[in-house]
């Protein structure tokens, strides 16, 4: 089975962290094909990166087809572009934070989500109830970029710890979902720490991916995500960068 | 006043009929700009044609700058790249599915959102609900294509009344809301022969768009719409037609 | 376009403090003519003089046809009698919640309104979730009398923004909604201090009334707000029947 | 114990008949004190009849303050003026949609309401899903003017009996619920008829008005219900002060 | 009329108290037969306690058949294996925590349901919005288990009064909901030194068992709540304690 | 990798169709262990059977221990027990109801889950909406009863093919959901036939089982699934046959 790992942020160093995570959960006979996308923001905070990191993310699931992948992860929290993806794609197509506050809802009644940036906590709350999630998790930012990640720096590190403490004394959390996919590498590290399940979001969706290619599953085809309509587009895409 | 009234499809034939409806309700002093998208698809028909249209109507709403516009208007009911207009503009911006729920909702307890093809009424309908209307509009699919509107093909026309007449038969609805920019021309026709409120989003979100500018007020640079941080984007844009 | 501003309470002041308020943001060419409530209580605070209040309401709604208004505000943050009105009436009847929700909701995702007593304050929380926005917005009291508001007295104020403050730090509020009539000639300053969207109710339901006047809609008469049936009322309260 | 039975309209018919279905059912040592509206419309039909039979109902509760009972029923599936009464009284005040749709929630898991005209029907909805019903309940108008089930007429209890038929083929209903106080009289004929639980507003609101006595619980005081604060009312309606 | 009031756990004592809540409020004329499940925990903490706790209750309610008794009361805040009775019997069933949600409502706009351990919290939370309360109940919990309860130790009450506290202060509650069958007797001390509604779930099902037989009103069996198919069951019960 | 899969029912048939069908998606390395309840009854139609067929389960989960399980599910779409079973156990628990319906989420937007009686479709409906995924699934009863489906009887798929077909042309469905561990054998079929996804219970736990293991996941033991307070339980189940 070949699993499609596409980061749609164009830094290459977050693919390859999100890959090791993948690769480490993977299954015996899975094989993780990493991409990084070409077009767009090197990181996505909020909705501006958001809706334009989907372009480059559709011209790689596109790009990608050659390698015959079998589903294909959309490897950032915010699950850009996912519907989009589903729409366009013949094979399965999963988000980390829809993988992950599923995964969570099996192990924990109630869950926090600790994502990055505050511009980032609506919008994955919002994701989240349109999950059905909303009455079971809360989401907290705790004000890290999402490149200090990279970084491994001890302080963004400590914040994220003060905020997970947070969520377990005030929210009465029972799980904690890692909100974004630079964080894969602390999950077993904060597992141990708290001694409640830590649930990163690349990790996840490896596990949903492999599932609905072992079912022999994919996305319907019928109504919301039928295949797109044959039409002629237009036009080429100019620089973005907001400044 | 300027309004910029984006057409987010390629279709300048619609740009224009929806122009129409907008200069038709605009306020004296009230100017509407009309543009169209430069890349994307030529029409909006589920989450493929909606994501990648977002590119070219985030660059024109960069390149209209120049002409001073005090508001956006994004001319699709399907309120295509609306989050991310809102993070990226200084100035409001409104679109057509949000401004035409909240107008229907101080005429009617109940309404009908009646759509295009099948393939959008899902997803409009989940707009509804992200907007708390999910528990008074129903949204139904009469299976036009966008395209089939341009013409005032008698045909088109037909099946929308069929599916109007059973929105009030069935729903119980108290007004209908046209969810679709191309059906702006038959708003006044359609209320005379039906004698409940008919609501087209053009019109909706100019008087919503006029209304925020006169009060002074804008999208909340605060969390959710914080304007992009500064990032160097990547890639020029390939071709995504489907085919 | 005539609108007419009914204050439901019998304190004139207050009416002049809110025509004043609407007078500010009417469009050229729109009359504002304000009115006040012959019977009832002098302020309204809570359920009981709510319900109160309604009959000179729709008293003056009936008196002042004979000014030819165009649509009605009723100038009260609790929706007095809307539904009423609404079913009475033959033009668009407005209040000033719903007015400032939608309105909000046009700027930000979560937004917090500040109101006076403890006692409006899950009265308003009630309007705010039937008017589907239950998930976005919170409602605060800050322990101000609406008739304190009629002094500007430093005190009153004070309260209010520290509630605002509150909203700021613990609600992640994007924008404040100020949620009495007696607030408006607040909303600039506070905005200017803030720095976030400040929300008047009276300002946002004129630009409401004018533009569902100039869309040429009124309020559906299909079901919920069918004109009232032909009936003798009785009692000394003075007649109500509606023909 | 004496339970004051208000029927809000000022037909006095209607509340000998609901006071022979609150007799029929109050426990030994329960005095029904039936009362009717001085002022006010003659039936409940919409919202503007019930936000004008409310003064009349206040007026009642006051001056029936003499006879001294332990709570009050609002004899009125619209559960009229119910929050205004429960702010002004120092007793329980009961609706009969309230004690209704929890009556029939002990029975039930889903069940549907019937009532009279469409014009109450999604003013009913929105009363149950204020109630937390909403999920629950299903509402159905019969197309009856509430004064025709006062003379029994065969053409009325046909329409009803139809719409239960509909609701139990339709909606899967569990239990019927009466949504009319003029169809107290019918309860018991048509649960023998139908085999499902049939709930009828009057007689469920003697009950929960008999629990709460004897319970020694009345209106919290705190916040929502808190008493009205003195004030002087104006106006010929007749005095409303609270004081 | 004869009530069952069943303990659906083993420990005799808190039988004993709650039938004396009951008979504290039982009409004249209703006669309470207090029972004790003889299979299953001593105290229910939680969902595995919950599920081990139904045979022997539906056990009891089966044994007690001779009792004639008219209506069946499950002793127990969780509502443990309500839904199984309800099908089960021929008579009403009633929860405590069913009971008493409802009997809240029916006097505050908001409430807060303090119960016993962490472990229930989030059981009852569920409970109550299964049972449409989600929006207007908070649960919390006070860290006393069931059985402290029996000794009428001061340091549960303590923890029982600071959390009522607060609910009072943070959650704004209008009225208290005690979440244990074994906090009955504390009811009236605990209202009077808060002067807010104080409602026992013990009492508020006496009252609704009383009004469902004295309305002749039985379970529906239609569909949910249909009687068991006739079918043979296999096997008898081993030893659970999980130790 | 072991996996438990346990039958709550007694009939030993419907545990061996499950276990084929687990053993078809198992992963190589993954052992399906099948087990079959030994107390309780032969099927589960609604809930009472499932709330006596607990204890059998629990039992069967203590028993099996010894045979070094990773991770259990219990093979009813009812998800009879499944919060008992979590608090009780110390490796994940998964259900068919929450795993099938998790699944459909990743694939359509819309789907109906068809399940056999009229007597657990609303219990069905409740456990989605629990799950958060009410306002997506629709669920449908096919009047088949559950043993009827062990014969392969033509006239039960008839019935369920037919019910299939109302779903999806009635209710948008863009999936569907076998309600029944007995439909486990229909899927790829069914799939074939209607060109739409049509997800089994069995198999989807069976994937979600395995993901949870894999990801060195299980539940949390943190407050709602705490283990079970140490206790001495009482007595022994008696017969409960319904008749």
């Amino acid at each position: 089975m070949r699993l499609l790992l596409i980061n749609p942020n164009t830094t290459t160093s977050m693919t390859e962290k999100a890959a090791v995570a993948a690769r480490a959960v993977a299954a015996t006979g899975t094989e993780i094909i990493a991409a990084t996308s070409r077009m767009g923001p090197p990181s996505i905070e909020g909705y501006y990166d958001g809706a334009l990191a989907v372009p480059g993310l559709l011209s790689e699931l596109k790009e990608q087809r050659a390698s015959g992948y079998d589903a294909a992860i959309i490897s950032c929290f915010d699950d850009t572009g996912l519907e989009a993806a589903r729409a366009f794609s013949d094979v399965p197509v999963l988000g980390l934070c829809e993988s992950a506050v599923v995964t969570a809802g099996f192990l924990a009644q109630r869950f926090t989500i600790v994502t990055t940036l505050e511009r980032s906590r609506v919008l994955i709350d919002n994701l989240v109830r349109h999950y059905g999630m909303g009455g079971r998790a809360k989401v907290r930012a705790s004000d890290i970029a999402v490149l200090e990640l990279e970084d491994g720096a001890p302080e963004a590190i400590g914040k994220l710890r003060a905020e997970i403490e947070r969520a377990l004394d005030e929210d009465g959390a029972e799980a904690i979902v890692l909100g974004c996919a630079g964080m894969a590498d602390l999950t077993r590290e904060l597992q141990e720490i708290y001694g409640v399940p830590v649930i990163d979001g690349v990790a996840a969706a490896v596990k949903q991916a492999e599932a609905l290619v072992s079912l022999g599953l994919t996305t319907s085809k019928r109504s919301s995500y039928a295949a797109p309509l044959p039409k002629s587009f237009t036009g080429t895409m100019s620089d973005f960068s907001p400044v």
